[in-house]
């Protein structure tokens, strides 16, 4: 299932508006297929994998990161349909389908057809590995990702806002791929005017994987920038499930006042800055007793001289 | 040679003058003696080792963080010699002694008495432990660490400068056991008036640890409490070897401008405070560049729910 859920993370910020799902099927110990979600959200994952196993699927396995659908589109076949014709004899399924029109139903057709049905194995991972999706089931918005790139004293430039360069080439290259794994990415007017950020992908191979740009502004827009004028907009998004901040500190803090940050990406270069631009303003913290219990660090490596950490919002934040 | 490491710090921050040397004699396998400098100096490590070996030292080994002095003193007995008249058939050394009375004789010595001695095992871990006595031989001042309390978006307090508190009950203990490791701590008139700290060491047993307390400041001071009047004043304190930085932020900027400081100690909280106040004012950094290169971090750990990080300066900073 850990390997169904690293494939099913090269669908993310291309399969929108479909989970980006990962599903692998193994038979007699070999791996006769894999799949994951593909640009634009077809084919499935399960459908992918089943076309490269083809009658080698018969009697196997199929590891399968999200409840196998059976709800009609017109765009394509049931997935759980197809495992079932397939003649699968055992289906592992991590998370259950939080969309209502399949929501259990994808198990129950499948172990009616007498295939075996186990749901619930790294459901955790999956969901974090989906998170846009359930986050667009489960609340009607996307995943925000904040991203901040932080001298240890926590600043993001110079006092005259030089930038350039606080964390490496590892760290940076490491925030591109962010950006491909991302449905649009958003900046406020003043990062917008002042930085005039390109915002694409500048990695060799992926440069097709540059999300969809957004200003949180009422100003003026260079041409192929969409705009919200307030957080709670980004709701009202098409086809955006994972959505990345990355500044200026007014725009962090606006995304956190409103409690819409789910995922702290921090970059941490070893420099000190001393004087200098904060990352975040005016969050309306009055008590720090308020500011505790909200952030949970998930994730860290070195990257080059820097360090990254990952934090995820704690469930009741 | 760890464990006579690991002993030696013990000493730090009573043994001023004097280095805090960690010793062990072993025979047959066995640990026969460990000693480690006293308050105020003496007696000194070897001394208390042979001590506890007695007659058990005979064709034993000894390990020592410092090379045994050969100066004469009214103090107390030349360890070089106390360990050759032992009987031991091998002194095993980390660090060569940088003060000029010794420099080498100390070993010199124990192999014109037929001891066998070995110089370097561990010499750089052994400098670290005694990191004040080796920067007051070598640059004739006292080694500086400067402590932080910081949010991951680098705050130490709100904007109402209240930091009650940043960092949790594990974080803060730690730093008092920082404090009782260090002769003097240091605060900037600023968070004299308005935290009046006490500065003292509050954890069960260690009470009487509590450092000497300095003031950078021309102003008034409580009683008890010592002056300087510029960073580079700190060569000129008596019997402070290890002195301890704990803000606020001008303090920080001034022993960071001045090139004085050797340590990093960052207590970082999973919060985020946004708007409120950093922890290093100006250091007149106005080129990016010039901040990379100088900070390594040399060991971090977990404090309950925060994060500790230790940065040394880079011998080139």
């Amino acid at each position: 299932m850990a390997a169904a859920i690293a494939l099913s993370r090269r669908g993310r910020g291309l399969s929108t508006p479909n989970p980006n799902v990962g599903c692998l099927i193994v038979r007699d110990g070999c791996v006769v297929g894999r799949g994951w979600t593909q640009k634009g959200g077809r084919p499935h994952a399960e459908a992918q994998a089943l076309d490269q196993a083809m009658d080698r699927a018969r009697g196997g396995t199929a590891y399968v990161t999200l409840e196998p659908c059976f709800h009609l589109s017109p765009r394509g076949p049931r997935c759980a349909d197809l495992l079932a014709r397939a003649g699968l004899a055992r289906v592992v399924i991590a998370l259950r389908d939080p969309d209502p029109r399949t929501d259990g139903q994808g198990a129950a057709h499948l172990r009616g057809q007498g295939v075996a049905v186990d749901m619930g194995l790294l459901a955790q991972d999956a969901a974090a590995a989906m998170a846009g999706f359930v986050m667009r089931q489960t609340r009607g918005r996307p995943h925000v990702t904040l991203k901040l790139g932080l001298s240890l004293d926590g600043r993001i430039a110079l006092s005259d806002g030089s930038s350039r360069w606080i964390t490496g080439p590892q760290a940076r290259a490491h925030a591109h791929m962010e950006r491909a794994m991302h449905d649009a990415i958003l900046v406020g007017a003043g990062t917008l005017r002042a930085d005039a950020p390109r915002l694409d992908v500048r990695l060799a191979g992926l440069e097709a994987r540059s999300p969809r740009r957004l200003a949180l502004t009422g100003g003026d827009l260079p041409d192929g920038w969409g705009r919200i004028s307030a957080p709670q907009d980004i709701s009202t998004l098409d086809r955006v499930d994972h959505l990345l901040v990355e500044g200026g500190a007014d725009t962090a803090a606006a995304f956190l006042r409103a409690g819409l940050v789910d995922r702290l990406l921090l970059y941490r270069a070893p420099i000190l800055i001393g004087a200098g631009l904060g990352g975040i303003g005016d969050i309306g913290l009055a008590d720090l007793a308020d500011a505790h219990g909200r952030w949970r660090l998930v994730d860290e490596r070195r990257l080059g001289e820097d360090r990254l950490e990952v934090y995820a919002a704690a469930p009741s934040a």
